[in-house]
């Protein structure tokens, strides 16, 4: 099997974990070490991307610039990449973040909503980018409805498209099923990003590979959104057990997940109640943080928000949703 | 595909991760919970089977019959399982395991090693249980030997016999060629016991079901020996995502991990770098507590430790090899 292209992710989906509280000498000290380690792309930006600084999102403790500056001092023969969501980020800041130097955008929406991100896939393009489409909760569409989704993406000009488990739903037979199937509709590279709701990170990021997968995604020591990712370090270790030779240091991973990225963790990352809850209801990873703090203002159980935010179909930018759903289960208890 | 029948071991290999300190009051709790939530069968017995609580393997801290008093006194419409190792059991505690009520017993040797086992399946099946063998380590040998040793487990009146993944070590397509082999060889139910070292407790796990497997191992919140086993309530969400019905009540399970098990936990169960380099190295899980003492007496890093003990193919019962390496290494530092 040849080796997938792996995309670190720590310092972007790792940033919901840490609620965007990196600093430019963390960024610069994990992406040396990662150069070090000769990953092939490095992904820095705030969790939801370039302009994700926001009330709803959360705000960055540090300007983002700052950290993608450091990032591309520090980058050695890896590319950095960012992430761009449409609405969260304009044009101007893809014209910046080239002017920066990043090597990648990636743009991230709901996986129906492909259509919005053609003068963002052109806009890179004209700015000398590298292009991935992001889609997002791709649990929520079947196989079919996510290949019309990527060939849309692949006619503005993505050079890959990854199937995005945003709340750590899928299994490995639905994630071989869409992978295999966006594979097969278009000629770009297709990618698989997961989340470990259901303890599937590693699983499905290897039935990801097994159905045809040309990139995955990973963080160290998982580090990202709710329940966290695949473990950048243990995917290598997998693949090198699958004699898969990514010509990744499995030792520098292993020991910059150990000595500079576990001591950062704000909260065990581990399949309790809540994440896997997240997971089963299809719930969008980010949110939980939001969710905890309003399950907590409101004197309520996290998983009972979650299964409401899971019966409402609540896809990322419908944060301000969490409040909403807290108030009214507080509601209907008190009228009780 | 046919659900397959899930033993919940939370009281036998999650026993490892409290060095051996579960309660009567605690085994109690569990097994009723358990029961409540139709768990087919419960595994109840020092981490190392019936007579296990030696100086080697720990002491126990409860004397294991009123363990297992408890267990059968609370176990409802569910079995109760004992592990059985060859040499810390003899026949004795078989028959007397069976007057306590337990159901079923589970004969556990090295995977080269299922000649030792022929009394013990006879006597078993004299007192009245139902038998499983287990094939531990069984990333050390190809899917033929596996399948050899199995029919020899057969031949000599096991129910059922379990491909053990003992260091976490094995990948998906290596689950998959086994649980296949040795389904192919015997016409007795297969199994699959997975340790999460290199995120795959889950994965694996729903590789074997895939394979075949008929019967397959969790404990509660992922409890257990080194990088702890596939997370029961885990198992079971991705079951119903896959729409295989097992009957097992979902709630009760994740509750149950959330409230009774997770507060037990003496160390957090994450895939930190002595966990990684376990399953990489293909060291026996158990091995782990014993190897940070070592680590921590000799002022060593525990890596280095189990990269030897990998390297010198340690199997279960030679727990005393770790002090050996553990002064070796020192030796050697101490030489430079």
């Amino acid at each position: 099997m040849k080796a997938p292209i792996i995309t670190d992710t720590t310092l972007r989906d790792g940033s919901h974990a840490v609620s965007h509280s990196f600093s430019p000498e963390f960024v610069a000290s994990v992406v040396s070490r990662l150069a070090e380690a000769r990953m092939p792309v490095i992904e820095v930006s705030h969790g939801s991307g370039l302009g994700g600084s926001t009330i709803q999102q959360g705000f960055s403790t540090h300007d983002e610039w700052s950290l993608i500056e450091q990032a591309v001092a520090n980058k050695g023969g890896s590319k950095i990449a960012s992430l761009f969501v449409p609405g969260l980020g304009t044009r101007p800041e893809i014209v910046k973040a080239a002017e920066f130097g990043i090597d990648i955008l990636r743009v991230a929406v709901h996986c129906t909503e492909a259509d919005v991100t053609q003068q963002y896939f052109e806009q890179a393009k004209n700015s000398g980018l590298g292009t991935v489409g992001f889609l997002m909760m791709s649990h929520t569409q079947p196989a079919r409805v996510l290949a019309e989704q990527a060939k849309l993406m692949e006619s503005y000009g993505a050079d890959c498209v990854y199937v995005v488990d945003s709340a750590g739903a899928l299994v490995p037979e639905s994630v071989r099923e869409r992978v295999a199937r966006v594979k097969d509709s278009i000629s770009v590279n297709v990618g698989f990003h997961a989340h470990n709701n259901l303890g599937l990170s590693i699983g499905n990021t290897i039935a990801a590979i097994e159905a045809g997968a040309d990139q995955v995604d990973g963080t160290l020591r998982g580090l990202g959104a709710g329940a966290g990712n695949a473990p950048t370090e243990v995917l290598v270790a997998v693949l090198n057990k699958m004699n898969i030779e990514t010509g990744i240091d499995l030792t520098v991973l292993m020991d910059t997940a150990e000595e500079i990225v576990a001591p950062v963790f704000k909260y065990p990352q581990i399949l309790d109640r809540d994440n896997i809850a997240t997971g089963y209801a299809g719930v969008y990873n980010s949110f939980l943080l939001h969710v905890r703090e309003a399950a907590e203002k409101f004197n309520l159980n996290p998983v009972a928000i979650i299964e409401e935010l899971g019966r409402r179909h609540a896809v990322a930018g419908q944060e301000d949703w969490i409040i909403d759903v807290a108030q009214d289960l507080k509601a209907k208890e008190l009228v009780k």
